[in-house]
Formats: C-alpha cells, sequence, structure tokens
C-alpha cells in the first residue's frame, strides 16, 4: 500500500511508520520539521516537509492510506477538529483513500462514563484536559461523516512508548487487562492498526486495543 | 465597518448586503456567480468571485464583520461544517473580526425537544432534513470554538422572503407569534442581524428573531 503519515516523527506516527516499512508497505512521512526525524526514523526515510493543513485532495488521493498523527500542545488542542476536518473536507465523497485518525483513549465508555469524564475530575485536569477533550469533538466530527472512508483508532488510558506486544482488540469500550491496567504500547498500536489496514474489518467507525 | 458577506447574492445575504449599504457600511460580497448578482444586489456592488473555502487570514482580519451567509444544496449539505470550520481555522486566537454565522431553525429549542425533532418526523424529511441537520451540527462547533469572535443568528420556523418589519429577538427557543405562527422575512433578519453588529450584546452565542 502507498500509506501517508501526518506528524511522522510523533510517538505514534514514527512507531506507525516503522512498522508499515516492515510491512513492505511505500510509506510517506508529512512532517514540519525534519530534523525531528533524527534517531527517530531510518535515514532514508520519505519525508516531506508540508504544513498538513496545505494537503490538497489530489495530494491525498494518491494514496490507499492517510494516517492522522498529529500532536500539538495543549494549548492548540483544537487543531485536532481542525485538521480532521480540512481533511475530511478535502475528501468528500472519496472511498480511497482510507483515513486514519489516531484519537485519544478520553472517548471510550468506562462503565456509565466516559474516561473524558474521569480525567476532567483529575486536580491537575487544567494541565491536560483539552487535549482528550478536543479529541473527543474530533471522533464527533468523524461520526457525522458518512462521505470518506475513515477509521478511528483509540489507545488504551496509559498509551506508553514500548515495544509490539500481542494484543486484545474492542470497540469503544476502554479495554483493561485482569488486573485493571489499560495499557497500549506506541509499537502494539502500529501492529493493531497495520493489521486493521491490511485486512479492513470496520468502516467509518473507531476501534481500540490494548497490550495482551 | 468593513463588512464581508459570503454567499452574497443568497436569501439571507443579499437582504444583509442591502441593509448594510442602506446603513452607510463599506461591503463586500464574496460570490461564486457574480453573474447571479444581477436584479439582486445594486450594479455598482463591490463582488470579489473567490471560493470562501479560499479565503485566508489576512483577508478575513481586514474586515471588522464577516458573514457566512453561505447556501448549498441539501446533498452537500455537510459544507455548512466545513466552511464553518475553515473560517474558525483561520481565525483562530483572534476577536476582530466579528464572524457571524447564518444558521438554520431547527436546532431552536421547542418545548422538550427541538425543532429538529419535529422536522426529521415529517413524511417528506429525505428531501431537506440534511440541511438543517448539518446546520445544527455547525451550531455544535461553533458551540466548541472558545478562541474566535463568533455570533450565530437563526430566523424563525418559517424565513420567507419580505420587507422588514419590527422584530422580537430571544435566545435559544423559537419565536411564536400569539397565534403560534412563526415567521422571519429576509429583511427582517437583516436589519436585527445589523442592530446586533452595530451594538453587539452577546458573543460566542446564537440568537434568533421573528417578524412581530
Amino acid at each position: 500500500m502507498k500509506i501517508a503519515i501526518i506528524g511522522a516523527t510523533g510517538h505514534a506516527g514514527s512507531a506507525i511508520f516503522k512498522e508499515a516499512l516492515k510491512r513492505g508497505h511505500e510509506v510517506t512521512g508529512y512532517v514540519r520539521h525534519p530534523d525531528k526525524s533524527v534517531g527517530i526514523l531510518p535515514p532514508d526515510a520519505d519525508l516531506i516537509q508540508q504544513d498538513a493543513f496545505t494537503l490538497t485532495r489530489e495530494q491525498l488521493t494518491g494514496y490507499d492510506a492517510v494516517i492522522d498523527a498529529f500532536a500539538t500542545t495543549v494549548e492548540q488542542a483544537y487543531l485536532h477538529i481542525d485538521l480532521a476536518d480540512h481533511l475530511i473536507h478535502e475528501l468528500r465523497n472519496t472511498d480511497k483513500p482510507r483515513v486514519i485518525f489516531i484519537l485519544g483513549a478520553g472517548s471510550l465508555k468506562n462503565g456509565d462514563h466516559t474516561l473524558y469524564d474521569t480525567l476532567k475530575k483529575d486536580p491537575h485536569a487544567a494541565a491536560f484536559i483539552n487535549t482528550p477533550l478536543n479529541q473527543f469533538r474530533e471522533l464527533q466530527l468523524l461520526r457525522w461523516t458518512d462521505n470518506v472512508n475513515w477509521l478511528g483508532i483509540s489507545p488504551s488510558a496509559n498509551f506508553q512508548p514500548g515495544p509490539a506486544t500481542a494484543y486484545v482488540r474492542g470497540k469503544d469500550e476502554l479495554l483493561k487487562d485482569d488486573s485493571g491496567k489499560s495499557v497500549l504500547n506506541s509499537d502494539t498500536l502500529a501492529v493493531a492498526l497495520l493489521d486493521e489496514l491490511e485486512n479492513p474489518t470496520i468502516k467509518q467507525a473507531r476501534f481500540t486495543a490494548r497490550n495482551a
């Protein structure tokens, strides 16, 4: 597959980039700061320095999959909404590429509530809540969208750097292991996502995963 | 004031254009098809032929007020969301211009429900419901936005061409007269909006009006 990754030098983006390369896909990273790739991506990684908000329909439709792994500051978390809508707008009434949005875990159901409802009660919520809030809104925007081939993936409550493990896959519920831990490694997310890309099982929906 | 109107040849846009001119404002219309203005706007109206999705922050911040009176087909009603987010994105972290969105009446509360809830039960809903649905979503997107100086205006249940009348103003409730009629003329909407622009009373909120 021809795969484009927005935010290819980030936590999730770089893990997906390497997993996709390993599986023999043709991967292009769209990055704001190519120098950030040193030590993170292979020296010969195909990187294009371009603001993702300038990506055009013509560029995007040249790929089989476009992965939005954009990351930003807490203060600018509204950019998650804006970039999602830019990509959606450019791709209205297309079926290719499949567009994948790396969401937060906050929108996952956790019993009667969402993880976001729990997070916002954290005494330090002011320092970070804007990010899960806007990623929740981003998912809402996706759910309004029925004419773009989108896919969302949410990690578990703890999304951490780490090697690929076996994984358990879920839909809209926060996943926990028998001891109540909800953890997903970045390389495990990459494996779960590439598995879904190579063998699509859902469309216009979000899934989640945890380390098994 | 310097006022820009997107969709200046439309039902609402043209009424606002003429009312603003009458009050001595400097008005520019952004239109896709300038030839549509013949007989609708004055022959010397200042019109710029430009796709509203290409309006830049630099252009937009040159105005005191930008009015999104964009209209489209039922099939492409998702463009209401996309254009709102384009304008919001370009104007993040600004206080000027004030950006005004002409919304539908569907999002107004009507007793325990919204007018949209009633409309979707109409036997002919399939032919039109996409428009109020997406304008409702557009309002949701605005309500997520706290760093742009936005204003929404919803007409009454029946929004019809017609001369300016006195008006009754409301917030989020559908307005009806004593006989239960909920009507707003296009020229009355223009008067109510220009009154609010000249003497701002609300910010980051939506109001509605009906013919008195």
